[in-house]
């Protein structure tokens, strides 16, 4: 990631945006419930050909998610460096457990590990119709002992 | 927090999920856009009495939070213990920047500490109504060597 420039917000490049995507692994879905009220759920994912893709068991998180509109994130926050950043996709999510040809045939051998234990039969797909990025470093701090100097 | 037993998902204790949005400070809120599109923002936070407090610059966060349904997560995963939990809020936003009286005049002073660069001056409270948790370990595994042993 580009070094951000201390004391502002920046926002992320496309290819940033991908880079962090195709970085990691633990992302955040939201799905809206009955219209109105917006729920989170952290799940693991892979991402590729600008999809998301990730395991799940029958639920809320499937009910809610399938053919809606739904948002993911994933961030970081590094105390030591001051850096912080956010990449957030909107898109929408489809069924892909069982396949029909290319590409969906093929994301189900993407590596898609969910960590947490039981089964989890049902493969999502989302389709990244949006993709932005923001990061920032801190305000530079004097060091104290600088400080006492000055 | 409990030692959560391996290989499965337990549901957290009320007393657990208060005290795992006391010990952090960094979540995500949702908000839903147009009705229909969840969106996610990483937020500095403080909670106590009920309620989550952020602070935000005007923009699309602010307008879609206020009066609203939100969601708001917190999160962590330990990839040496293998544990990972998730905290997650419903509730309703509201702008709390001109305090009237209790408990909002109080809320003013609490310790709401954005990271990110930048002029907050609207400050928000999610008064929550439902406050749920998960938490697992993953399956032990089996070292190597014992393996071997075996």
């Amino acid at each position: 990631m580009l070094d951000p420039r201390p004391g502002q917000i920046e926002t992320m490049g496309d290819g940033e945006c991908v880079t962090a995507l195709r970085d990691h692994d633990l992302g955040r879905i939201a799905v809206v419930d009955r219209g109105v009220r917006p729920l989170i759920f952290p799940v693991n994912y892979f991402f590729d050909e600008g999809v998301i893709v990730f395991r799940t068991a029958p639920g809320t998180k499937l009910d809610l998610s399938l053919g809606a509109s739904v948002g993911f994130e994933i961030d970081g926050w590094d105390p030591v460096q001051g850096v912080g950043w956010s990449v957030l996709v909107k898109g929408i999510a489809h069924d892909i457990t069982q396949p029909r040809g290319a590409p969906t045939g093929r994301m189900r051998y993407w590596p898609v590990r969910p960590v947490a234990p039981g089964s989890r039969q049902h493969w999502v797909g989302i389709w990244a119709n949006e993709i932005t990025g923001r990061r920032f470093r801190t305000e530079a701090r004097r060091p104290p002992l600088m400080a006492q100097r000055a």
